[in-house]
């Protein structure tokens, strides 16, 4: 073990309309920061977190980054890697809002996987992380969907092709695709909006929609077919379920259709909404008339962040 | 109106394990022809129907090839390039079997509607006959699922990325792909098989396999990665439910595993079965599998069907 590292991981947008636990993006920000340095007692600690509002466990087996990075240490421990005795405090910088469908518990996860692997030299791969971020989010929602850390990871548009093995597909992204995420200044609890989707029973024509539309999605990225892209983010399986948590919704999804967005959809779990747009100009006006769609449809200040897709994932920050 | 034409419109594997209603395929053979002729008598008649062993109408209403080729007929006169009282006479040659999976009604709806659209001089491009050819398969299966239609009358692989408005997608074949498909001598009826899935509750679980299957799919065929192709070929929505109606069907596929077939599934709604091998001698020794397997699971005589996809699709022939 060497010297404290800092490590930053993205936010990121997942189901992206019709890929719902499948399909998922990396944002250029807001995202999370973690720090981890040696330490003398044995295991993981958690020294600080900030940002939370108070919201978070400092407790290492509550806390998602805490849990992420004694699965790496453990797994390391076992490997011959890392003492049996090692031990790791961490920081833990939130900066992005919790519960806002942006991927913070992934966000978090990932940056505390990511930070004991780079203070141990990189053993591990960045894919090999993957299962140990996924240890993270389990605790934050009580599933183990991989469609915000996998992004928040490795960086770019991915699809989670398989949870059993887990196979995860990097997916081409085009080089005018811009994204607008705006997160209303409203929470939905991640358990809380799966659980909607529990006991439902699907139709097949429900299930059929939403297979052509991510066979579309997929075939617009290798493509480079933007049009055919913004015809893909249509979902029948969980916005109709979802859409009640969120404020505005239609209204904010109108606007930024009529703003000129290519596809516009829930962020994950909401309330965030994501938009796709063909360059920074378009997607920083899809998002100015999102975020005064959500103050006026529902009286809910907003925040939004725009750019191109994130190509680099979580990275060592200085 | 001109001389006489005959078209050929081939057999077709459709939903290819995760994909029910948005993947289809075709195949090179088998498949059935239509002959048009023009007729003093106004509208679609139907001289006679062989191969069918006596079960199809020769009712232009009650016959798929009848209904499409009126649907193109009544649409050529209503935009005034055919006239009104214009009169065809259709001899339709069954060439595959009935109900067996392979898209029998989508053939013979296709080649009634190019048959037609070929006496006419080709007025229609082929993406414009499909609603025609639609409109048979209609009458066959009770419902519009065009994952038959779509590669029989196209060519090729194709996702039928929306119903509504219709989407056709044409997506990359790899080279080396090669097709096998198996059909014992027993039969299921679409309608039946489609009744089966009518007042399902599907589990999000079921529909999230699913979804990052086709996604993987589609992923593979541009990729070129068979191996991708091969893990991609399961199916939790359909295959649960329809695989009872196919006796032998778990040992059937297990040969195919063993034989060395990249995925394999029920084609359409069976009971034939596809499997994708790499190469010409790979698809034939799982076809030969497969028809052991059918015989010595179930008593069944199968035949079998191996190659490269149709990139051509429904053609004239002489």
């Amino acid at each position: 073990m060497a010297a404290p590292v800092r490590v930053f991981a993205p936010a990121s947008a997942s189901n992206l309309g019709p890929g719902f636990d499948v399909l998922g993006l990396a944002l250029n920000r807001p995202g999370d920061v973690v720090e981890a340095e040696p330490s003398d007692r044995p295991g993981v600690q958690i020294a600080e977190v900030t940002g939370d509002s108070g919201l978070l466990s400092t407790d290492p087996h509550q806390n998602v980054a805490g849990v992420a990075a004694a699965s790496v240490l453990a797994h390391l421990a076992a490997t011959g890697r890392a003492a049996s005795d090692a031990g790791i405090r961490l920081r833990v910088h939130k900066r992005m809002p919790l519960a806002s469908g942006l991927g913070s518990s992934a966000a978090s996860s990932v940056a505390g996987a990511v930070a004991v692997n780079e203070l141990f030299g990189r053993p591990l791969t960045r894919r090999e992380l993957l299962p140990h971020a996924l240890a993270g989010e389990r605790v934050a929602s009580g599933s183990t969907h991989a469609d915000n850390a996998a992004p928040s990871l490795l960086g770019g548009f991915v699809l989670i092709s398989d949870y059993d093995p887990l196979e995860v597909i990097d997916l081409p992204v085009p080089a005018a695709l811009r994204v607008a995420v705006v997160h209303p200044h409203c929470r939905v609890e991640t358990a809380k909006a799966r659980a909607l989707l529990r006991g439902q029973g699907f139709s097949i024509e429900q299930a059929v929609a939403n297979l052509g539309h991510v066979g579309a999605l997929v075939a617009a990225l290798y493509r480079g077919d933007l049009a055919l892209l913004g015809r893909s983010i249509e979902d029948r399986l969980v916005e109709p379920l979802r859409k009640a948590l969120i404020p505005g919704y239609c209204q904010v999804k109108e606007a930024a259709r009529h703003a000129g967005a290519i596809g516009c959809s829930i962020s994950g779990s909401g309330p965030s909404l994501f938009a796709f747009a063909d360059s920074d100009i378009g997607a920083t006006r899809v998002a100015a008339a999102m975020r005064d769609a959500f103050r006026e449809a529902a009286g809910l200040d907003a925040d939004s962040y725009v750019g191109p897709v994130n190509l680099q994932g979580a990275r060592p920050v200085e």
